[in-house]
């Protein structure tokens, strides 16, 4: 580690991405934009020290990042299913080519911004996993397809289907679908069984359509508490969309493609034989919400290691026992009913102190800790975290390597 | 209504501007940058119909917004107390500068990149309203205050106060500070009585450093439910403040401002006598969160109206009496417990559907939704909230006049 670093802040970036070419493929990462690769002062930021980042800072620990890379890919290929990752957690070009130089099929994304800005990166092998309803999705889903023709959406309405193909006739493109099929959630996607099977009939008949296969993803099995309970939720949540896959196959649908899976189910899924690809997400970066899902060995899920995390300063400490940071429902994700968790010292318990403040309680802590001092934090979850920050500071080891900008926001 | 629209849509921007002159002041409206001034397929956005914008779109209707502005200025102006509003609730130059127009003082910010962002804009009398602890906050503290040198921090710790002076010093700059007392909260400040007046003394008697006077927020007063147990809750937290700015300045320390106060105490504490200013936030977009607090009249508060308002698309709807939006926790601020409420149709109950999706339970709601819907929620909690978006599209009627941008995210 040492060395490698010695050898970064010698030669550069350049000669640190050589050093893992696996990782990197055909496609060299490009520099990060001034905007994000410069700190506000104006100091660049590669090289720096991570004891020197502007807080709240987002970073993420590239070899834990790599490892977890690297692992997923491996279970993948052993376990014989494809990977296309979910981009929304990350909503990074630099990711997606790594997770694609590693192997991957391209990527999931959640929202048309998040499919314009890596289709304009280069990547490709792009789904959207959220129906573009309105003119406006359409149309920049028209503009995305002329540019990455092997963009896929999802459909779970008939009418729906009928807009798409008007739309693409116009613009004399072909969109692209997978049906979307409801487990169990009731968020969107159309009923296993007789009702998808029926639009599964009017996709494929509609030009300008080509019907690709069948998206249905289980949120709700992801989180789900205990290997063995995760495995049987999650089986019996996909069991109707994989018997309506069966059906529709014998009935000569030309389907290709059945997508679902994540980060919880990765190692359950691919038992159930008929899902061709994953769409893991949170695996590269992990949070304190999957860290407490428990895994395939005990109550700590720790297949993947937390790369992610928001390093933050204390900023006023005037009781023994207590001190505040300065990061709060803005630097975290407040969208569970925990928040993050700090490294070190162990034993201290974070609450929630308003937009920019966070308190920790140290009546436990294992050690004092001083105004001033820097703590890294395990994000709460990190899809939501990630899209609180511009850019993600890249670390090997203490230093910055990179800096990956992140298309946050909407359009 | 209409005919101004009608005139916003034949003359553009400048003369809709002209015709509100008292909120725009000597200083005109910059025209936002291309990069928000232009929607993702790149149309302007100025003129369009807010059922053409890209959804989810954070939104503004300026009437609401401009009534709001207008009631706390004579609301501050017939009670004797100035105002320098709290910018974190918006991070955007527009609304400064429109609230300076109304009488504001300057305008209180929360970290040093919006307190970057206003000075940029030409925003002074800026407030930071955290300590900036760290040689990175320090530094740039110092460059703020080069180009504003009217720019106050705040401080708690002598130690701190000593950093602030040498480095102060070395940049040949002095810096403006208040103490930060601490209202009971145990968030930041010092405490009041003896603990405060020797910071003071310390602060008062190193070089480099003015001592302005006092700050002290009671975050946990705002939102106390019912008018009088806020009273109550706002002048015991506020008293002790109080009785230690009366000292110092009884012992000859040169105090002018004693700030602190919000929109859930803007007709409290200025009856405490004490308080110079107030730094009320969330008055100008208003949100679910105060909504509930109740009001001088009744159980909801409704002294300023809600101009903040998110639009969201029926994306799913493949049950009668349900429907899913295209917003979720990456659209809509996630720190209380409660979620966005629907303008329309009444009824309509929302619930988390993930990163992207919102479902709505329309059992009870007033009319029948369709998939292509628009619909407006008031946010939860608006601070956080506009946090998540890169701009605001501001409404007259039901047309976009302009589009601000908002300088979220860390340096």
């Amino acid at each position: 580690m040492t060395t490698s670093r010695r050898t970064f802040l010698r030669h550069g970036l350049g000669l640190a991405a050589a050093a893992t070419p696996a990782l990197f493929g055909g496609t060299p990462p490009s520099p990060a934009p001034a905007s994000t690769a410069t700190l506000p002062d104006g100091r660049p930021a590669v090289g720096l020290s991570k004891h020197d980042l502007p807080t709240p800072a987002l970073v993420l620990d590239l070899d834990v990042f790599e490892r977890n890379l690297a692992k997923m890919a491996a279970h993948a290929k052993a376990a014989g299913i494809a990977l296309r990752p979910h981009a929304k957690t990350h909503k990074c070009v630099e990711v997606a080519r790594r997770q694609i130089a590693a192997g991957a099929l391209g990527v999931c994304v959640a929202t048309i911004r998040e499919a314009e800005a890596l289709a304009a990166g280069g990547i490709r092998g792009l789904l959207i996993t959220s129906e573009m309803v309105g003119p406006d999705k359409i149309r920049r889903l028209l503009r995305v397809t002329a540019q990455a023709p092997d963009t896929m959406s999802v459909v779970d309405d008939a009418g729906h289907a009928e807009q798409l193909s008007a739309a693409a006739r116009s613009a004399g493109l072909t969109l692209n679908l997978l049906l979307d099929l409801d487990p169990g959630s009731r968020r969107t996607g159309i009923a296993p069984g007789e009702p998808a099977k029926a639009l599964a009939r009017t996709v494929a008949r509609l030009p300008h359509l080509r019907l690709r296969g069948i998206h249905c993803y289980s949120g709700s099995s992801a989180h789900v508490v205990g290997f063995e309970a995760r495995r049987v939720h999650s089986e019996k949540a996909m069991a109707p969309a994989i018997a309506t896959w069966h059906d529709l196959r014998r009935d000569g649908l030309p389907l290709e493609i059945l997508s679902g899976g994540s980060t919880g189910t990765y190692n359950i899924d691919p038992a159930f034989g008929a899902m061709t690809e994953l769409q893991v997400g949170s695996y590269v970066f992990m949070d304190v919400d999957y860290r407490r899902i428990g895994g395939s060995r005990g109550p700590l899920y720790d297949d993947f290691g937390a790369a992610l995390r928001v390093i933050a300063t204390v900023i006023s400490k005037t009781e023994r026992q207590r001190a505040t940071v300065d990061a709060g429902f803005k630097a975290f994700a407040t969208d569970r009913k925990f928040g993050p968790e700090l490294l070190e010292p162990t034993g201290a318990v974070f609450s929630w102190g308003g937009d920019e403040h966070g308190i920790l309680d140290l009546k436990e802590a294992s050690r004092e800790v001083a105004r001033g001092d820097r703590l890294e934090f395990i994000v709460p979850h990190c899809d939501p975290n990630v899209n609180l920050h511009d850019r993600l500071y890249c670390l090997r080891g203490e230093h910055v390597e990179a800096v990956w900008p992140v298309a946050r926001g909407y359009g």
